[in-house]
């Protein structure tokens, strides 16, 4: 080891989801969209000034923060943007989450918190999720140094309603609370709409889940003026163009498809809904999912053998080797083809001993 | 204030140079390349699989580290990718700036490094470049933290010659020590060749100023095996997947367009020597810039007063209002039409008493 390794920050590296390259599996493994991006995208792209590439994008990202700050009613100084909601995420981290005291998040989350928590060396506590998954908001009425969570949750995809959310901000009005909605759109009611009562509040979205733009990397967060200032303020000192040319246009298109976006995250649900049934039929149980994937123990087949024997056959799907969940399997809702070779599959291979 | 707001991590926001939106203006204040990207950028992005943009970009990067790696004869596993070299940056200070004693880089320098010991808390000691504007290799042989020093040095365009860059890193083997290439293209021996012989030596480059691509925010950098190793762990921690799918394609295609980048810089270092004398003759004086700008000063006309002189006319440049450098202008290198537009103005100017 060399001695300039002395002042090296290490850190137990983050596994992203398997990105294949064969093109003939069924991809159920990182709860991407099953359906492209809106037309509006790709019309977008045919038309961007490639000559304008030679040029530093817009830093305040204008074009995209408007058209998002217009799908929720508010003005662009309530609408912060990033690199999909992991850079949304680690910056609001690094803004918000500088005290001593630890802060609060579920066991049972999203697997980066932990992750950014140990980069930027905040202490931090898990509270359990109850035995059927779901938070349990009093958990969070205890001193902390902020409060984090999903709605839905991942990789459970329980949805807490939006009174027991707006109970944890009540109890929490002296840190910042972000609630993280990849999800939000294939189910329940976002705390958006709480915003503007509680000045404390950051709202986390994303263009990968609900507007096929995954390959974009585009997030955003929506919080007060204030929340918004301090976020863009620590951004600006980072890195002041984290949106390049690509992603303020295609992102912008994205934005304004409304009809588009309506009728594919509603073929989703309708999708997830069949699967439930399918699902249960073949003896898994589940957590009643608002989001776009399902997270299933069988009742008698391991998780990591039906892992296993999917991936044989082609359908890759995410199984997270952690305490509590080893037994379960997440698996993103496809289009109705795909899901119908899953079940084949599964009847097929549940029928054998 | 709200009692959330102890927590909040403030920071001297960084202002970013003008991006105006008028169109008739001559834009020479960001030292962007006055040239559009490379034609093979344009034919990437019309085949760029668009449907394909549903799913999460690779988040190795391949196509663009491969392409970059064969640029400078060397495997991928030395090459690290980042949004713009500010990203690139900002995780190495985060990653190999982690000790008590202070990091060491030039006074007048760029204007993000104390921006990042700040936000992230790193001691830090500038050295002060001698009147003349050179970087005084001796004031980095104490104890220290670590260096980073851009080469050709920004804002001033001055190169340090290789030996010299060797000669700090060889006085700092117990530290990492940062080479900022973002303008080595227009003049001057790359450290590059360096990073085997020293495990410590990071090089950093950017595809926003020699390769036109300034809006779609690629930055990389090489080092050792060992480097890299480090800060991809720290960048997957972070965000695993930073560059979206465009910025792969097009800067594949930059990166493999090697014609068109000789021919660029050409053209652009011409006209930076043109530059020269008609500044010169014009009563400004300059350290001998190896850059894509000129940083200069007028023999008894105010900084000040020019640029406001020059922006009224609709020419921008760049007025960093800064001990020891508020009264010169940094001027980009535009196109041969837009310097003729400029010497035009000012030589018009400086006659009016």
């Amino acid at each position: 080891m060399g001695k300039w390794e002395k002042n090296v920050r290490t850190v137990v590296p983050y596994v992203p989801g398997e990105q294949p390259k064969r093109r003939d599996i069924i991809k159920l493994n990182t709860n991407e969209n099953p359906y492209p991006p809106s037309p509006k995208v790709t019309e977008a792209l045919a038309q961007m000034n490639i000559d304008g590439l030679r040029k530093y994008p817009d830093p305040a990202a204008e074009r995209l923060v408007s058209a998002i700050a217009s799908l929720h009613g508010l003005p662009n100084e309530q609408v912060f943007v990033g690199v999909g909601s992991d850079d949304v995420l680690a910056m609001a981290f690094l803004t918000f989450f500088n005290g001593d005291k630890p802060i609060l998040f579920p066991d049972i989350t999203y697997s980066f918190y932990d992750v950014w928590a140990d980069v930027f060396r905040i202490p931090y506590e898990c509270q359990p999720l109850d035995a059927s998954f779901q938070i349990v908001k009093e958990d969070y009425d205890k001193e902390n140094g902020g409060v984090v969570f999903p709605n839905p949750n991942a990789p459970t995809g329980a949805l807490l309603p939006l009174d027991a959310v707006e109970d944890i901000i009540a109890h929490n009005q002296d840190v910042v609370v972000i609630v993280d909605e990849a999800y939000i759109d294939f189910g329940g009611i976002t705390a958006a709409g709480l915003i503007d009562k509680y000045e404390n509040l950051l709202v986390v979205r994303t263009f990968s889940k609900s507007r096929s733009l995954a390959g974009m990397r585009i997030g955003y967060a929506l919080g007060s003026r204030k929340l918004i200032k301090y976020l863009s303020d620590v951004k600006y000192s980072f890195n002041s163009y984290t949106m390049n040319e690509a992603a303020l246009v295609l992102g912008e298109a994205a934005a304004l498809d409304r009809a588009y976006f309506e009728e594919t995250r509603a073929r989703i649900i309708a999708t997830r809904e069949r699967a439930k049934k399918e699902f249960a039929a073949l003896g898994f149980s589940f957590a009643d999912s608002q989001a776009n994937f399902l997270f299933v123990t069988h009742e008698s087949r391991p998780a990591a053998e039906l892992f296993a024997a999917l991936k044989e056959a082609g359908i890759y799907v995410r199984y997270f080797k952690k305490p509590r969940i080893d037994n379960y399997l997440r698996i993103t809702i496809g289009t109705d083809e795909e899901m119908e070779e899953l079940y084949r599959f599964l009847r097929e291979y549940l029928l054998q001993i």
